[in-house]
């Protein structure tokens, strides 16, 4: 049937005069912005020629058939026969989309359809944005649950804190397909990458860095526990009221495990006091350090302020003191971009069939990305650039040869 | 980036050798079927380039954050800005899933992926399976409206009778997107099409038959209601206990709103009984109909048995005695296919922003069904093959101006 295409047909396309549009006047141009995202970012697309009934009968009824009773007989065919083993959902609840706070679950699916193309452009996996009308962390965890069986792997996605680490930990317990929430692990695992790299540079080892992390939401929880598992000299963590200690009886149960496995120098007091003599900063907040307090930080120190848009230290002050200085956008130099890890972190674990994404595959995932690096290593290139072509096929490697370690399985 | 396209990296590829498969033994090929069936039938295509961090902050941070604040203030341009548009959820409990049963939402799984490149192929609708683990109506029904933002309606597939019927309905009330249960919308709009065109071809109008439904499940009710809609002579359902009837004790409260609705003649007894002069037989159930009882049916009767793969009544057997004979089978003339129906239902009411898909669409559906027949009709076509690339778009057409009509919204 020539010309009868898998291509949308005319009639779904929808007529944007009789959608009421705020943001324009009549006949005002669409932004750019505006104008790439008519229609959305996104499609499903066939693998399968449907050109004829004998292809019907083969990739629908009756043929599917034969499928269904092989997989309700050896569940772990459907790995073989369906999307599951290269399909993931982008879940969020809307609650902390971007710098925006709580929009909303309709409000959110640009930013999910975006995450899915990246995963598809970078990862070469195939992902589906689930934006979920509810907010109570047991219906998030029931209704994840349900839906999981249609997929390989779970990413949760601007889900807030401290509702986030819950709802993570329960997930993980009841659900056999990696459970991975990106605001936490993805930033986690490239700043690791940056910054074994940046202490490189500067002539160091991890382990004889000091860092002070300023935010103890999804991102800087993350952090601080993928730092301490990497060696860390050590490691303070200051939300709003300050560092984050033993002694101090306001804290949520996540902060009060941040006690426990971070500080050990038992510091105290502000975030400008842990400045004072330490070797990183780490910025996952919303707020901003003043200069005088980034000036007694250790010589050579290193610097990755990643709020966006704004860094809480701005680069051309940080430039002043630091050796290596990081941020989260793109029109400065060492970008700290998650898409330098899920794309890849997903893509190993379903190739390896990973139940779980464990801190050892974090790790690895950290390692292989700041070994990319290599001979291009400078102090203003510590973190590979989000176009290069290696990243996701080496970060995916080494999570699948760290999934594949951990079941004492043989690498194929 | 040459080369980096958003084909599968290699990665994600599964090791055939690595999963155990029950169905073939070693070095046996692979069936046909689970051959097409490898790495599943489909997957998702970016429509936005990603080339370079111009493109990534439009189609991501930070140039998407404009179109979430939009929606946020205006949740009507998710139809313009977002997949939500042309994408629609196929949602399953695998309860019901072809002739196989409660075989389980993963095994479901290669059914609801046929039903997806379907959707795509025939109708332009995006459409992704969602198989839920979960088979309790309160649950079934909170899942689904709270995975629903992401989504422009949702198909409910392979659901149980009699929980289809109140999920359905609790959905149209919860959700201001159509909601279409397949296996009973559908069915219902391909059988009034082959009926309108077996009556015109037998030289009869739809108020002159009498017509007995074999099966009060999913399809045999939706039948049952929409040919009563449009305006039958009479029609009477019989389940494994015979004819529905006013008088029984032992109804549901489906099959006593059927009892209200249907049988005016009021018959009483046994499928065979109510068939003696009826005009139409309608088989959608498991159970065969012996020789004898269709031996009794009218002159010029119409039979359509549509049970797969074992027709109620053989149509060899029925051509002895039908003027017009259909099945569910491809190998036989008249084939009753959903497929005829859904993917323009759907593409229709997307295209149209209907909340609801209306007895109205699904009745405009079926005339704009049979219409395509027009001067090829003949008792061996009477109604259009599921190649025919006129289909889609004429249900599609139809289906939006039903929509429009009904909120007094002109054409475009």
């Amino acid at each position: 049937m020539p010309g009868h295409t898998s291509t949308a047909t005319p009639q779904i396309t929808v007529n944007p005069t009789a959608v009421p549009h705020p943001h324009r006047a009549e006949g005002e141009a669409e932004s750019p912005v505006f104008a790439l995202h008519r229609g959305g970012k996104m499609q499903i697309a066939s693998t399968v020629p449907l050109r004829d009934r004998a292809d019907l009968s083969l990739a629908y009824t009756p043929g599917v058939a034969q499928v269904c009773t092989a997989i309700a007989a050896e569940p772990e065919l459907a790995r073989l026969y369906t999307w599951k083993s290269h399909t993931v959902a982008v879940v969020t609840d809307g609650t902390a989309v971007l710098g925006l706070g709580d929009i909303g679950p309709l409000a959110a699916l640009p930013v999910m359809e975006g995450k899915a193309v990246l995963f598809k452009q970078f990862g070469g996996v195939d992902a589906v944005p689930i934006c979920l009308d509810c907010t109570d962390t047991d219906e998030l965890v029931e209704t994840i649950v349900r839906l999981a069986p249609a997929f390989g792997g779970i990413n949760l996605e601007d889900i807030s804190a401290p509702r986030c680490f819950e709802i993570e930990r329960r997930l993980r317990e009841r659900l056999d397909i990696p459970v991975f929430h990106d605001d936490q692990h993805g930033t986690a695992i490239v700043l690791l990458a940056a910054l074994r790299n940046a202490a490189k540079v500067t002539g160091r080892t991890l382990g004889e860095l000091r860092a002070v992390i300023s935010g103890a939401g999804a991102a800087g929880v993350a952090i601080a526990k993928i730092l301490v598992n990497a060696g860390i000299g050590d490691v303070a963590v200051a939300d709003s009221r300050g560092i984050v200690h033993a002694g101090r009886t306001d804290l949520t149960p996540v902060k009060q495990e941040l006690a426990q496995l971070t500080n050990r120098a038992g510091l105290t007091g502000t975030l400008e006091q842990a400045l004072a003599g330490a070797d990183v900063f780490i910025g996952v907040s919303a707020g901003t350090v003043p200069e005088s307090a980034v000036a007694t930080m250790a010589p050579d120190c290193i610097i990755a302020a990643m709020a966006n848009p704004d860094p809480e230290i701005h680069p051309d002050v940080a430039r002043k003191y630091a050796a290596v200085v990081a941020t989260g956008r793109s029109d400065f130099p060492n970008q700290v971009n998650n898409v330098l890890a899920f794309p890849g972190v997903f893509a190993g674990a379903l190739a390896a069939g990973a139940r779980q994404i464990t801190e050892e595959m974090k790790l690895a995932a950290a390692d292989a990305l700041a070994a990319i690096v290599a001979d291009e290593l400078s102090p203003e290139h510590v973190i590979p650039s989000p176009f290069d072509p290696r990243v996701a096929p080496a970060v995916a490697a080494a999570v699948a040869a760290a999934a594949h370690a951990a079941e004492g399985v043989a690498q194929a």
